[in-house]
């Protein structure tokens, strides 16, 4: 199978998965995966119900975002996900969700904080929210400057260990080595977005663990020392 | 098939999504259609379970009420009804729920302001609560008066950009081109009450969000500008 | 069909339904009915988990609680449903349950204020919660002393009008003139408890709905003026 | 069939039923069971998806950890298992969880006050949480000196009366005679938990259940004088 059926397949998996996980309610949410070598991105088309997804219905791009296989629209989110291809070269996969706890910590403006190992299992840190766009970020090509708003947040921070972001006012974003990974992060940041979301109301001033007990629960999962899991498993 | 077969089908549709979307748990909702040229509305019949509900058990009625076809009484609140088909004369289609969070909103009497996109998309700004009613407009012509306390909420308001409201201490309208974009309108308003009561719990002064990005969002799904979904979709 | 094999029929049909719902999580909940000629009540055995209930399961005593029919122990909340049908004379069917937001109402010791017509339709006012248990009344004939704690709490209140009571640190019970009603009237009570509980969260100081909004969806649906549903319907 | 095959076929069933109750989400669970007399463990492989788990993929290891049987590694939290085993001698399964609302009191870093009947059918008092561990204890044994968390937290504790622990900012932790019982505990550790959670919410200062309340509730399904369920019944 060539790279690019592989990569269909992928996507429309993908895509599929984040609607039977409640993670893209209705037409809300889109998941993406590069070719970087052919300079080409698979995309869901725009607005199209999940249950109704073919493999061929997905769009085909350059790294630009002209069409170059494909009927139907992109998703209209097509340039943020291309600001992140661009600026983080490590990812092969993104995924944009509105999933119900992360779009709230979201709307809030505020960055999930890491209050227990769950969270330090995927996300190395507080889960950081962007900044609220400018008016004039919005009147024009407002998907790209979207991308701008977390790329700039990302200043410092290293995508692959922090895997996810939220806009303010918006929803999340999320990436990985493949749209696989993407998914799998999307699916742990509405876990631990809910499990912040309800430590917090119990304990407004509940402590985020130390920063020992994050190092040590990341590198469990993570990295050349990890030991959860079986030795070349996933 | 006649526009009045047509409208049956519509709204037997509506009303088994009603449930099937647990907008409508018990027999907490209705749903109509009106065929303006003949001068007719389909309704459910009053306090009649979902699942046992044919076509032919829906109630047809004239625009003052009067039972043209059906043998069953009509929904007890087809006077509500009534005064939003005059009132707002480009809807085709009248849902009403006690969908939780929407509910949750009307019986604080609060507003649900717009604090993300996922709101915008769908509602151009706050999504407005009624009065509380008067003595005197709940004695007598109870149902009608609801229906005054909603347009009368809506003085100054497009009901085409605001296809929802709250009735305060009770629950939600919403409506639409027909009635299958009004059910698809109360899905939205729950999500939307939803996100909404989590995110004012997690940050009670959270702030709306511009109205640059408000009209961005409504525009990209309504109106001569859209760009969302496919040409010529839904 | 004999009377008592027809209550064997509804008090199963009763417990079943109670589980379905998820009123009675894990063996927390039972149902009993009452044939008041015959001094019969039929009841869940103790402890049986619901997948597992037949009609011959089920237990029949007297009106002081003696076995008259069953292998198996009768469940230990007996002596609580006998003082309800001592003190109810229109009563024929009594559930119990531990549905997770009437609990919670019942954990905090609150009585559930009444703050939309949803509440209206089904609990003429404020669902009333009991005074806690004194040591003494615990000690001794526990479970016939939760029953006192209710009908004492049920002074001046009319049964027939506010079906349900929460005891307070435990759970409810709700009743009606079948067992079939008071299973309906727990689905009720734990859709408006939780409905209360979240308007609560959202406006702390929520204002119950007026005493005319009160009467008149009471009314809607219970007595001689009543005209929400069918002629004749449930 | 021998204890080993025994206990292999309890120790997938309890592992299956902590996903099929949701108390494990994605791989975050485990259970475990012992054969005291014949000095062995069998536990869940490390990070192994539940559907694919069969018997056979069980790790069995001595009393230190060492594999006896298995081609797979174990549980990472394996010798946090060993740890309560030592020191509970009377408890013959473990289970680990992140179910919701037990983590949240663990993220919340808060014992479950006991406020209500349903915690005290279970519980004997406040469920506890462990201090937060000390860098020193994160950095080397991490997994046994969370056991040690747990244990130390028990003195002057029994741990028949309380089969359950919360290990602050990550879990928690049941036991029982079999390695069933201790998923039952989990499921109810679950409930309470969730029960608990929304009564302070509702009212934050409120009260526990008397002492009699408790101890009654607790001794009509526990020790000899228990007259809940069915004789010799579970």
């Amino acid at each position: 199978m060539s790279v690019l059926a592989s990569l269909r397949d992928d996507v429309l998996a993908a895509n599929l998965e984040l609607a039977r996980r409640g993670l893209a309610p209705e037409t809300f949410g889109n998941a993406s995966a590069i070719a970087r070598e052919e300079g080409l991105v698979v995309i869901k088309p725009s607005g199209m119900p999940y249950d109704a997804l073919r493999a061929e219905d997905l769009v085909v791009t350059d790294l630009v975002g002209r069409v170059v296989d494909g009927t139907l629209r992109p998703s209209s989110d097509l340039a943020t996900h291309l600001v992140l291809y661009h600026a983080f070269a490590g990812i092969g996969g993104v995924v944009h969700t509105h999933s119900h706890y992360a779009t709230v910590w979201a709307q809030a403006g505020r960055a999930i904080p890491c209050l227990g190992t769950t969270h330090a299992d995927y996300f190395r840190g507080d889960i950081p929210v962007t900044e609220v766009m400018e008016p004039s970020e919005i009147s024009s090509r407002y998907e790209e400057n979207t991308g701008h708003m977390m790329t700039r947040r990302f200043e410092g921070l290293d995508p692959a260990a922090m895997p996810a972001v939220l806009v303010a006012g918006h929803g999340s974003f999320c990436w990985g080595i493949g749209v696989a990974d993407a998914v799998h992060t999307a699916t742990m940041l509405e876990m631990v977005a809910r499990l912040a979301f309800d430590t917090v109301t119990l304990a407004p001033i509940a402590t985020p663990i130390s920063g020992a007990l994050l190092d040590t629960h990341f590198r469990r999962k993570h990295g050349p020392a990890a030991y959860y899991g079986q030795p070349g498993g996933a």
